[in-house]
């Protein structure tokens, strides 16, 4: 059993980790942080009653090494995660940071984004991007894992076989993304009050949404070239999960769809969780799991990309115990099936 | 046209009470009262972008005489509410309070249940509880209603043809409800958050609602003796709506159920907006309606009545209209169908 | 009192229809057809009880006639139709039909995408596309009147702009849309069963649908040349709304988004149902009301137009009111504000 | 790896089995009956794409043999499952049985709630009540288990540690139910299409579903005496989750709440899946597991106990594989947790 750490435990990318850790056979979760000290973690999450037994506990670096933490899983904001992750990787301990602060590798770009400098340079150069069908090889070795935004999945994994053929023009695409409101965290804010965005879809951000730097930032190393979206977020009536629809443009105008769906089979042919399907996709049928489902149409000479995934798990937690498996050597799947 | 003023414009009912005026041929709203002064009311609500033009202003009783107005309505909460309508009544504007501020006569009883003293006990005895389908007599010539709650509407309109017969036993009876979400109000909580609730039922303060002490009185003056309820308030997932199911014992075993919606249609002859069905209710019949459907059923010697309504409208605004047409000698349904 | 009537009383345009109308001061309503002869229309409809009394009627010519019905609405599947229309028509009496069947001038495009040839071609001739907005002149004086489809409204009020002044390319523009699950109809079907549909979003016929043609057929109307679209709409878990984003390609690169929302609110000057508003919209914001709502963003060069309606309302029966109060001379918001 | 069947694999309950088996450590599904032959499960149920290839076949009993099938999960209507299960049980192949076939012990009682007949009077004498928490002693030795209805279980268990006690009267009871949509089944009717039920609430059957009876019968044997229950059930407007709150008369009036929860904690001390809470409970704390959630409330001398559960998992597919585990003398929670 690998003792494990979870930073941040009141909300929901939290409480998915723990209920996949509590499938999971080689795991054991001995420590859990939260401003809400001395808090049972059943308290803040009522759908573990009886199921975990752990309060909720300051954060204090010395603990995680009395307690043997091998492995710590950021459940914080950016900005504060940082805080939190540089202590424990000098201490020796491996993270998987689910935070945005280790994504983007030019500091540059995090602060003009995030607005704030980088408070941690050094392990910002170290960290991998955890998206495993794309850098799965560098995951094994690393000590930190920048655990990938919910929406870059899909627009990444939806792209990528493409970009890496060079099929497409690196910066005519369009990426048209809709997510479940538990996407938007589990603070009370008016705009996710459930009588404002029930029965309702709502556009945010447009064109100028923190995911977009992401996902240019990984398609470019996929492509080999620098890559542009206009990346286009909304809200939809429901808990969770994402559906994205890709609009890219070929170079050339000999596609089929039963090429390309051939295309993607052979690119994600050893990617256990992206299934590859000829019919069009419903979010319903990969929430509550770590699969990401796509599909390809062609339509007028563009090429439409249909991705979905829940937002929480393969958008989330599921991806954060995929990378951790990779990286202390177990199948990849155990405990996400 | 009446010019009619409302207090505390950001929530769910002044909304609505917004959106029947915009229909109603004899109303003009001239001033809403907000802490969010000078805001244009179709900032907060967004719904209304071209179809209200007017900033929100804050309280100041002149400004309600320098204006004209004949009426005023408060949205605001219990014990807020209070110190509007003092003033407002002293200057001779009349008021339809949909607070639950006036609504228990026994102060005592309003101390126990709202955990603070009553600061007005002179407008206090001269309220009606503007139920009108119970008090109709004294809507027209009061300066004060003490507009109803929307769960006591369900118990007491479900329950008063039975208890003005005396037909049942006053003291076992139970009201088992569920409401909307809206019915939470418009201030961000965790447990009203969209992941929170929806998809998922949950009750609260069972036994401990403060709509019990206002159905308690009403049903006990239509029965001429002391009344009691066991009521049990739950939260559904859906924007809008109440579903009350109550049980009553009758004193006698000689019922049928034709008998029973015979009754309850004479008891509503009059009522414009009480419908009395054979088929079993759904809310969706009555929401954005101020319809309020019921029916009976038998089961095993016990009356069964199952009562819908919206919550917003027949709950709140749109009885408060219904108040306001009898106040000013118009037809009850004016703005209402 | 302008007596109608409504064709096909069993579905959902039908029965939103009859709503507005029962709030409409210069209509009534003589005659609802539907094959569930003699049942009450209360009965199709249980929110209706004791707000219209009639009972359903056979389709038959001359009861119109008998009637004085000057007006007929179709809420008629396409095909089934034109078999009530055409002698309608011969009759004298005027025809808003909601189904596709007048929609596409040309008879080979109908046969194309509706699969079977078109039965009516003398009136096919006459109808006009009843969008106010674009076709305002030509309806006072029509006949027939081929009420717009719910998707066809949102991109073509979300283009009409850029294309009447030649700001975009006619050819590269991608229509996204989102749809409340009320647009599938009332028959019951699996995809629209609610355990399949709740708490999901997918796709459908994308590239395929039959709303595409009516796009195209009307935006090259307004744009003087030949116009593409590619069009995917997308199925949402919510009752009622459209959410369209729309993706154009300007000709220069010199437009601001204050430039194009003022070009935009010029051209829906005297549009008293099309909002222009400077925030992204919601659905919500639009639901149960005539009013389109909609806003422009530039994202890295290209045009964004986020457009919103109610699918039920703006969509289908709202408009054919605003279409009918043309025809009959009346002020076009009669009934629908 | 215990070699099974499913028989129905085309609704709820059978999808959510074999979700529940493809994690189990002990089974392998190798039939899955329908009368749609030879289509993969995949396609009857996209969630399952990549997860189990299996083709669906017609019901053969010598197939069962053939594939040494140990035990099948009957997933098939009532009156249906009978001319399955009998064959099956005679080829000494243990059944678990989902429908309503085998519940009722006295067939004139079945008789009379289902309309029919009961087709296989030897076998009902020796099914056993799928309840573990009642019935557990006799589960390890059954042929034959008629697994329990969604709705009885929250009924029976929320009731049982009081009545097998005598605390309350035995025909003074209301059990006041609520079920998400997935309840009804997958084959699309009015009543459960997506706009019909989707921001409603409606009452249905009340005091007459078929579900009273076999709550009677098991609260009998848990009381030693008839007992009797008024049953109302409700649709919500959510996928799944089941919130019953119901309401006795204890025979004496020196309960207290601490002193009741004591109880049900000391009755359910052995049973993994019942969890007895002191704050009021929430469906969704429990949707997507086996768990079953109560508290206890005294109101006015009432006992209010309030009782949630997912009514596909814990109110069918996980109870019977919670039956299967002690059947096979497997851990009860295997694979449940």
């Amino acid at each position: 059993m690998i003792p494990v750490a979870i930073l941040g435990g009141s909300g929901y990318t939290a409480v998915e980790l723990i209920k996949i850790f509590l499938r999971h056979p080689s795991v054991e979760i001995r420590l859990i942080t939260s401003t809400k000290d001395r808090t049972p973690i059943e308290e803040l999450h009522p759908s573990l009653l009886g199921r975990l037994r752990l309060d909720c506990e300051p954060f204090v670096p010395d603990r995680f090494v009395e307690l043997g933490i091998q492995c710590a899983f950021g459940c914080l904001p950016h900005g504060v995660s940082i805080a939190c992750v540089k202590p424990l990787i000098e201490k020796g301990i491996r993270v998987v940071d689910l935070s945005a602060d280790y994504r983007l590798r030019n500091p540059d770009e995090y602060q003009k984004w995030y607005e704030h400098p980088h408070a941690d340079l050094d392990n910002l150069k170290i960290a991998v991007y955890g998206l495993p069908e794309i850098y799965g090889d560098q995951i094994p070795s690393t000590h930190l894992i920048a655990n990938p935004g919910c929406y870059p999945q899909t627009a990444i994994l939806g792209l990528a076989p493409l970009l890496a053929k060079g099929l497409i023009h690196p910066k005519d695409i369009i990426v048209n993304s809709l997510s479940g409101v538990s996407g938007a965290g589990r603070t009370p804010k008016l705009n996710t009050l459930y009588p404002e965005c029930n029965e309702s879809i709502s556009a945010y951000n447009i064109g100028k949404h923190r995911h977009t730097p992401e996902i240019e930032q990984v398609l470019s190393d996929v492509a080999g070239q620098p890559v542009e979206v206009i990346f286009s977020p909304h809200l939809a009536p429901m808990d969770r999960g994402i559906f994205s629809t890709i609009y890219a443009t070929p170079l050339t105008n000999d596609h089929t769809e039963k090429g390309l769906l051939e295309l993607y089979r052979n690119f994600y042919a050893k990617a256990p969780f992206v299934r590859v399907r000829d019919n069009l996709p419903n979010t319903k049928d990969v929430t509550y799991t770590n699969f990401l489902d796509l599909t390809i149409r062609i339509v007028k000479g563009k090429i439409v990309v249909l991705v979905v995934e829940d937002n929480l798990i393969r958008g989330a937690s599921g991806v954060a115990v995929q990378n951790f498996n990779r990286m202390f050597g177990l199948p990849e799947t155990m405990g996400l099936l």
